[in-house]
């Protein structure tokens, strides 16, 4: 623990912080055991409080004037205080984010033999509203987060002496932003980066457009299921729908598939993934289709194409609560029109990175799509996002990502 | 789909089936879209119905006399009607049986590179109540329902021929024969066991007593939480709890863990981790302790013991209903005495094989006790049983393994 004073008076605190306060009816004690967040109606929010710039720093009071730790404040955000810190005197530099990221990267170097992951994971790794993707020498930073522009110089510093990467991108295009009141912009922070930036993952070789990419341009948190699909595609004929820059099909080849059409609505990503199979030496076993999902879909059973392994990862359907209901229809759209075209005995798997639809709903979903099509089903596994992005036990509820294995009858 | 005749007669029936009819309440939609169970409210009981003995075959009718299929009839159990075919008239013999071994067969080798691996999982196979796990050229076959029994030889023969082993153990050990109403008994039914046998997994070697041991003598259904666990463990002191015949203690040292400490109740199961050890060319780095967990671990934290990685792995505290609230105490304090033996930064594995407890309790309880232990964690991990494990999706929130990775701070 820390040895931080006491007796709750502003003015002998050496650095003068501001403080803010929990209301009466807000819980102290879940603060005290790791919850990470206050919401806009649990703190106490005064004119002192109002006037607080997004992204400032204060100390958290308890109704008592105990001191809960150092927080972020965001009066636009409903998530008003996050807190970074259980001492309120921490000072928030580059020697603070050094230790947060010799933390994290001591997880990632245990779990993976080459530096291409998650690096930190948000709230999970100490870092709120903040996500650091590694590609070898280039490090991707979201500040999804008010607080994290305002000390991003301390950040690359230290992302650059504890990780050794030389080139830092920050990535400011996250849903997130918007809720945080933050622009969007990607930019080059420090370094150079040239292109595509090769992604070893399962045995292939992905292109990331770390740059005018989505999200920060390849996403790591399929690696776990990306792997189990490779297991289960020798000899297959795969379709990977929703494919971005390739995450399944490319896998699904190294595993020894026969075929892989990759579909996404777009271009640019279908051309990163053409790339990637070139790199990894299976450009002859892939082909790519371009348009919206649901069209392809149809065309393809117009068709009479049959596919042994089917994915199935689109974009959230259900961003969010209001979203659910028709989300959750959409999911079982995709599931009932896929499950179609999945050859006897074959292999369909629906994944969702929707917040608001949690794993019963969504596997509901899926299976009423699957029966919709008159096809009976074996859930074999369920997945999640992989290690490199861990999650606080508090909040494991919101685990976005599920990715649900079937085997379809004969 | 099949063509029987459906005029509801019994005399029109070639083998005059006994008849057994839903009552109105009962859900025949849901039977026709696959699930697998009729309960004992469910079904009209008349004298001929009661008279049936348990295991016998039946044709399931709905209210209106349409059949929905074949089904097996208990009426001692809970679950008096289990769907064996969607055809009332399927005979079930080894041909039967060749053609459901065949299609899980299948799915097992396309996941394994070795003969290692649960072959049956019951429902989700379609072979309800009936567990195979195949070890090289040995079956143990797991007759948890009353039908199984009485079709053990057509069984025993097709096992031998779709899958080539030579011998076929009977293991009536399992729980559920009870609520059955079966005797417990374990004998070879066909070949010869000549005492344990091994089984490669995870690069390590374990030893199997398919006579004697829990269950069939090892779980497969660890092994995807075994390998990550492997992948946690170098240079690794592990502590393995409720170990049984080393599961993640063999799989740690295989990864390339320091060190491995195996704790069991049983003396037997701890004599074949070490002989695992031994064959696996670990026993240099594995150690073991027999006694009671609880004692155990509190022993270890009084010696002042310190390990980068612990595993709890207990019975089930919790296998139904009642005992749930005990079960979920019994966890929080497996997970608080494992917490204050994990070194900083290190992590501790909590697993539950509970039925009645699930994910989100599970997890609650876990989170709970590394708490008091004066712990944070982040959750990296949530993993069920392997993919030779499916379940049906309308079953699904049964899935009753769940191990949690959760890295402590430092």
């Amino acid at each position: 623990m820390n040895d931080h004073d006491q007796n709750g008076d502003d003015a002998a605190r050496p650095n003068a912080r501001p403080v803010v306060r929990l209301k009466p009816k807000a819980e102290a004690r879940a603060i005290r055991h790791g919850f990470p967040w206050v919401y806009a109606d649990e703190l106490v929010t005064d004119r002192r409080t109002q006037a607080l710039l997004p992204g400032a720093l204060a100390v958290l009071e308890d109704v008592e004037r105990r001191p809960l730790g150092l927080v972020t404040v965001n009066t636009k955000s409903k998530i008003i205080a996050r807190v970074l810190d259980r001492n309120p005197d921490a000072e928030i530099n580059e020697d603070w984010f050094a230790a947060r990221l010799r933390v994290a990267l001591a997880l990632r170097e245990r779990l993976f033999d080459q530096p291409f992951y998650r690096l930190v994971h948000a709230e999970a790794d100490g870092l709120p509203g903040m996500v650091i993707d590694r590609f070898g020498p280039v490090a991707v930073v979201q500040p999804n987060a008010a607080w994290v522009e305002i000390h991003l110089s301390a950040l690359v510093a230290a992302l650059k002496s504890v990780t050794g990467v030389d080139t830092v991108v920050k990535n400011g295009t996250g849903r997130s932003r918007g809720l945080e009141g933050l622009p969007e912009e990607t930019v080059v922070l420090d370094g150079l980066v040239g292109g595509p930036v090769p992604v070893p993952m399962n045995g292939a070789t992905y292109m990331a457009d770390l740059l005018g990419g989505q999200k920060t341009g390849l996403f790591y948190d399929q690696r776990p299921n990306h792997a189990l699909t490779a297991r289960l595609a020798k000899g297959a004929r795969v379709l990977d729908m929703f494919s971005h820059v390739g995450g399944f099909a490319l896998a699904a080849l190294a595993g020894g598939a026969n075929s892989a059409l990759a579909v996404d609505a777009s271009a640019p990503a279908l051309e990163l993934a053409r790339r990637g199979a070139e790199a990894s030496g299976l450009a002859d076993r892939f082909d790519t289709r371009q348009g919206d999902a649901f069209e392809v879909l149809e065309a393809l059973a117009a068709e009479g194409a049959e596919f042994d392994l089917v994915i199935c990862d689109p974009p959230a359907f259900a961003p969010a609560k209001p979203a659910l209901e028709a989300g959750l229809r959409a999911y079982e759209r995709v599931a009932r029109l896929a499950a179609l075209l999945v050859a006897p005995g074959g292999y369909l798997v629906c994944c969702s990175c929707s917040h608001a639809a949690d794993l019963s709903s969504f596997r509901n979903a899926s299976a009423r799509g699957i029966g919709r099509a008159g096809r009976r089903s074996q859930l074999i596994h369920t997945g999640f996002a992989g290690p490199d992005h861990p999650i606080l036990p508090q909040l494991a509820e919101g685990g976005y990502l599920k990715s649900l294995f079937f085997r379809l009858d004969g």
